[in-house]
This record gives structure tokens, sequence and C-alpha cells, in this order.
């Protein structure tokens, strides 16, 4: 991306947890990112996780004192982490002959809602940064945390890092948002179920959107939903090796691209599936309309539903929806303060993995389907469920068969 | 104190490292905290210091990286200690069902200079304290840390946490200050260097500082000094202890209680002292005072100074004075700006360490140095440097006979 946009146009590079994970990675990306202020890039901009492991023993500490902590002393905790990372990164770069600004949150002015340990953005203030550019001096900003208008701390949640860099990047109006990683990029599926995976070289939003919401664990979806709405481009690439070249660009591909565009992108998994069926409901919209509700107001995610019509003169039927296992029961929780008819009027199915495939190129290939089906009934996989959209098709697998379908619909449409 | 003031008086409490170096610890002290909120003590603030070995943990890290780090960068990354600290005591406090209030000091207020890493403080803004007491919230304040004007973060070094604890209650206006450590207060002397040391109950300020200026480890000068300067009460006691009467009370004491005063309050050591002597040096005033302008300029502390006029008909003399070991290279680099006579006209002593006998009755008693002189002189102990002021005599001796000096001492003035 470097060789097509000029030196003076701004740049967020986000490092995360591996890529900082101890202080000699930290000396070697504070050598590339010193190399390549050298270079003449002077607007870089910084962005970082805590080092790897690091989250973790802080949940576990505020865990041990009070496992239902205050969230605003919880993020408190938790935003440490950040703090330690961008201090670390400043100085690594001051040894480099840079200079450096360490920032956090409520020093740059990353305003955030109060929803604590999931809190959204608001807005950046972006005078810092400018300021620090104006005096050739690198900004490095803590991912991850945020500020309300009180001054609280928030943390952002899953997802948290990625999502700040792209924010800044937007904010600051970069050209690009390099996502540093300890893989090569986003690949067609994970090398180590399929090995004849291949790195994808360019995505359009949409299908990172698609493969991101559907198991691919490089980019949060949040981050690509963000990238998406204001068109800011986001590289995914490796930080452990020093070719550029190879690497993931997600941006909106203009017709021509898209034109070349593989009928499937990519084959995604998510293991984190269970499958909830009520049985016996009365055929009734209203009820379903308030089930569906009902969970929702509790918080709960749920993926694909299935509403059968009654059978010819059934006035009952079933009604199945799939949702992490996690949250299986904050569902039926939810299902039960709009129909309680009895306690054994469901079935919970956890060996459950959805595989998917994804791709623009669907939107004109109506065979998609077909060939997904034929693929799984060849190697005897049976679905259980199936969800599509124009741009993926999503069936729920046999847990115990998920890697294999993954290898047969790799096979079948990519390679 | 609790029983001689009002359960409305506000009251600081501080909490050192080894009082909250594990999460079993730290629930600890919120179980004593909530029980004195819940006795009625409505106006508790806490201060809380980094877990221990964290601050020399982080040290390590930024060390790691780049070991002349920027002074911003390195605050930055230490100053996570307290933070995680405050966030700890506060969800703590939370799973005894008191509502708790975590501050960091940009949250708080707490103004410093910008010396980093050795801020000095200059305000403290009450406003987020009594809003919490009023809301019967108790807050929970990071020790140790500042914030400049500008927002950056500073650390207050050494002695930080007790100093900030000091300072939020000279500007809350407590009763007093409780500094809460793993010892059960001030000693007569090292306990494990004279076994018959005894707990001081009560002191005075100026003998606390004497005492705390010369080695004896459980309060910093710097504490002292400020609570003296606004007449604010310190109570060091154990954290890990329940009794509250044995404990040591720093005030101004009346003058009957003054007259009560034991000759000598205590007996202190400090290892860490080197003496170097310039020979041969020329018999003029102003040379002596340059020397001692450029060692200043240096940052170098000078302590014991011993200035030998020549001998009759003699032109040269020899000028003596005492440093830490560390500061040694610095203070002759300082002298060899103003003069560079040769470079064998100095010797270096490390082998040495400096005894102190303190006490405001040695007003009235000018019989202290020659006793001190008499107990030394049995023991053969040889004095090699020796200064005075109204309440202390201290004695450069030679490091070996350290311990033993210091039990001699211990056992001519008080037991």
């Amino acid at each position: 991306m470097y060789s097509q946009i000029s030196k003076n146009s701004p740049v967020v590079q986000k490092y995360g947890g591996t890529s900082v994970g101890t202080t000699e990675r930290i000396r070697d990306v504070a050598k590339r990112v010193a190399a390549q202020h050298a270079q003449g890039w002077t607007k870089l901009a910084v962005v970082v996780s805590a080092m790897s492991g690091e989250t973790n023993r802080l949940v576990a500490l505020i865990n041990a004192v009070n496992p239902k902590s205050p969230p605003k002393a919880y993020d408190m905790a938790v935003a440490s982490g950040e703090q330690v990372s961008v201090a670390l990164m400043a100085a690594a770069l001051a040894a480099e002959g840079v200079e450096a600004e360490p920032i956090l949150s409520h020093q740059l002015g990353i305003f955030t809602d109060d929803f604590h340990s999931k809190a959204r953005i608001k807005s950046i203030d972006t005078q810092k940064i400018e300021a620090c550019w104006q005096r050739g001096v690198i900004p490095v900003v803590a991912g991850f945390q945020g500020v309300t208008e009180s001054l609280e701390i928030t943390t952002l949640g899953r997802g948290g890092s990625d999502t700040s860099a792209v924010a800044l990047a937007i904010a600051v109006d970069a050209a690009f948002c390099e996502i540093n990683t300890d893989v090569d990029g986003v690949f067609t599926c994970d090398p180590r179920i399929v090995p004849a995976s291949r790195l994808i070289e360019d995505m359009d939003f949409e299908v990172a959107l698609e493969m991101a919401s559907l198991g691919s664990k490089v980019l949060h979806p949040r981050c690509v939903e963000l990238g998406a709405k204001f068109q800011m481009p986001i590289v995914v690439r490796n930080t452990f090796t020093p070719n550029d070249h190879r690497r993931t660009r997600v941006m909106n591909l203009n017709d021509k691209t898209n034109l070349e565009a593989a009928v499937v992108s990519g084959v995604t998994l998510d293991r984190d599936v269970a499958k909830v069926t009520l049985l016996g409901l009365p055929f009734d919209t209203k009820l379903v309309s308030s089930i569906f509700s009902s969970i929702a107001e509790a918080g709960v995610n749920v993926d694909i539903i299935v509403h059968n019509l009654p059978e010819p003169g059934g006035k009952t039927m079933h009604l199945g929806y799939t949702t992490t296992k996690g949250e299986v029961d904050a569902s039926l929780a939810a299902v039960r303060k709009v129909w309680s008819k009895g306690s054994s009027d469901y079935t919970v199915e956890t060996d459950c993995a959805k595989v998917s495939v994804v791709g623009v190129g669907m939107r004109s290939h109506p065979g998609v389907a077909a060939t997904t089906f034929h693929a799984l009934s060849s190697a005897a996989i049976d679905i259980r469920m199936i969800s599509t959209s124009e741009i993926k098709i999503s069936c729920v697998v046999d847990a115990a068969k998920a890697d294999s379908a993954c290898q047969v619909l790799h096979r079948a449409f990519i390679a």
C-alpha cells in the first residue's frame, strides 16, 4: 500500500498483543516504525494493544478480589495493560532515535459512551495527533480504551484495539489502517484445518464482514463494519515478516476487480454454536415475535432461525434457533418469560458447528447452494440447519464433522 | 486516634505495597475499611500503592526496551501499578457491600510540576472526594502519581505514596493521616539490629524528620516534612495486626509532653554512606564554596562536611564530605570542574556507615555528646566523622562495626 500513496499521507499502524508480547518484540516493532519514519513517512500514528497475556492476568486479579466487580473498577484495572504498552513503545522508539509521544485515551480524547467493558466510540479529538506530526513526533496511542465525558476510563470490549485503530484512522483521514498481527492476513480457510488455504490478497468490505462474523478470527466484525461505513481501507499483515507485499487488503473494490472475483472467497468455521428447538409451539406469529423480542431484550444474539409451518391440519410447530453455547440458558430464560408451557418442551444441541461459504461472486451464481449441498452430502455430512444471504451460505453440521466439512467445501469452491 | 475524634472527621488511610501485595490482602484491607465505614466513619479516603514487586516489574520492562527512557513514558508505565491497585481495592470494597470510587490522579486533580519521576505536588482538587462522601461512597485514590496541567502523568519519586496520602489529608482537612505498613510503627532502633528496640508511641515532627533523614526506613522524610509544615498528624500502624493502640503517632507534641520526653528518642543507622577526602587543597574559602556549589548543581546531596584549618604555618588543608555510595563519582566530577589539580589528590572510603542518636531532649542535655563518644570508644569503635545539630549527633564509623555501634548507643541512652 505504501508504494501507492504520498509520504505525506497519514497512516495508522496497529500492533496487537503478540506483536508487543515481549520487550524484544516491542524493540523490533519500534525499529520498523523508526525506519519508515526515516524514509519520510512523517504522519505515522501507532496504536498498541496490551502485551499478550497481560489482559488475562489483570482480569484474573480483579476477579480474585471480586467476581462481580463494578464495571468502572474493572475497566480501570484492565486498561492499565494498554497503558504499559504505550509507554514501552514510546520508550522503544526513543531508543531508535525517534521522538514519540505516549498518549492514553483521556489525554487524546477518545470519547465513548458509558457502557463499561463494551463501550462504543463517539468521537476522537485529533488535535494532539496533528500537533505531534507538526513537531516530527510519532504519536503512540492506547488501543481498547476510551474515556467518558466525566473522565471515567472505559474499555471497548472484544475487537477493541482494532476498532480503536480504524476509528483513529478515520478521524485523522488516514490513507489506510494497518493491522499488524501474527498471521499474514485473512486466508480462504484456517490453514490448520485446510492446508490448501490461500491468503486472500484483496477483499471487499462486504466479504470481510461476512467472514469475520462467520468465524474467521483475524479481523473482528466491529472494526470491519466501521471501516466499511467510512470507506477506510484496512490492511492486515504479519508483524514478524518483513514482506509488505504479502497481506490482505480490505477495501471497496471497484467493479472491474469485482468482475474478476472468485465466486467463493472463503470458507469459515464457527465452533461456538448451539441449536435450540422449541417443541409443540402454537402456530401464532405474535408469540414468535414476542419470543425473539424477549431474547433480544436479554442481550442474547440469535443467529439462524428456522420457523416451520405446521403440518397440514396441524396446529403446532417447532421453532429452532442458534446462539452461542454460553448464551443457551439466558435465551431459554427469556423464552420462559413469554411462553411457559412446560419444562421439557425444548431440545438443546451443543455438538454443533457452523460452516459457511462466503463471496460476492455468489450473487450471480445460483449454483452455489447446489454445489454446497452436494459436496457435504457426498462426504456424508448432514445439514441440521441452513441460512443463506446474497453472499453466503451457512450450514449447521455435526461438530465432529466440522473440519471435513471445511475441507470438502474448500476443495469444491477454491482449491 | 479514632477514639479521640468525631466520626464526622475526615480520615485518610494509606496502604503500602505489602499491605496490598496479594488479592487476599486487598480483601482483608477492604474488610477493615468496610467495617469502619459501617461503624459510622463516613469520611474515610483510602490511598493505595502499587502491589509489592509491581513497580520493580514495570521498571524492569521499560529499562529492557530503553535504559534511558524518556521521563514521560517512564512515568506512564510505572504509574500503571497504582492504577491496578486502585481498581482492585474499589472492587474489593464493593464485594464488602460498600460503594467505592476508584480515582486516578488526573481524575481527582493531583496537580504536580513537570519534573517527571520526582514531581512535587502543587495542589489537590478535593471536589470529587467531597462528592463521594456526600453520596456515602469511599474514594480510593492512587498514590505516587500526579498529573501536570497539560495532563501528563507524573510520579512523585521515593516516598511518593506516603506523600500523596499526607497531601490529600491536608487538602481535605483530615483529623489525621494513617500510614498502614508492615511494621507496628517507628522503633527506637531497627529490632533486627538491636533486639531491645521499643516502639515509639509518640513522636514530635522534628524527631521524626531527623530519624527519617538519618536512616529510619519507616517514614520518608518528605511526607514527615509535609505533615510538619501543615501540622497534619501521621499515624503509622501495622496492616496485619488488628491492634489500633500499638502505633506511632507523629504530631506536634505539647510542651508538657515534651518535658517528659526521653533525652534520646532513637538510634538510626544509614549504611549507604561514602566518605570522600580532597587532599592538599589550598586554604581558600572561595574555592571551598565553589566546590560545594558545583556539587549541588550536579544534583548530588552532600551530608557531613569536615573542613579542617591548615596546620600552623601550612598553606594546604584536607576537605572531607560524605555522600551516598552511588553519588561518589558524580560528586568527584563536579569537584573536577572547579579544582583540577591532579587525579590522585583524593581518597574515597566506602566501608562506612553513619549511626545517629536523635531526640528533642538533647537540647537541654549537653552530656549527650560525651556519652556518645564514651560508649563508642569503650566498644573500640573509631569515629571517622562527626556531625551534630540541636537534636542529633551523627558519627561515621567502620561499616563492619555499625551494628555494634547501634547496640552500644541504644544501651547507653534507651535500654
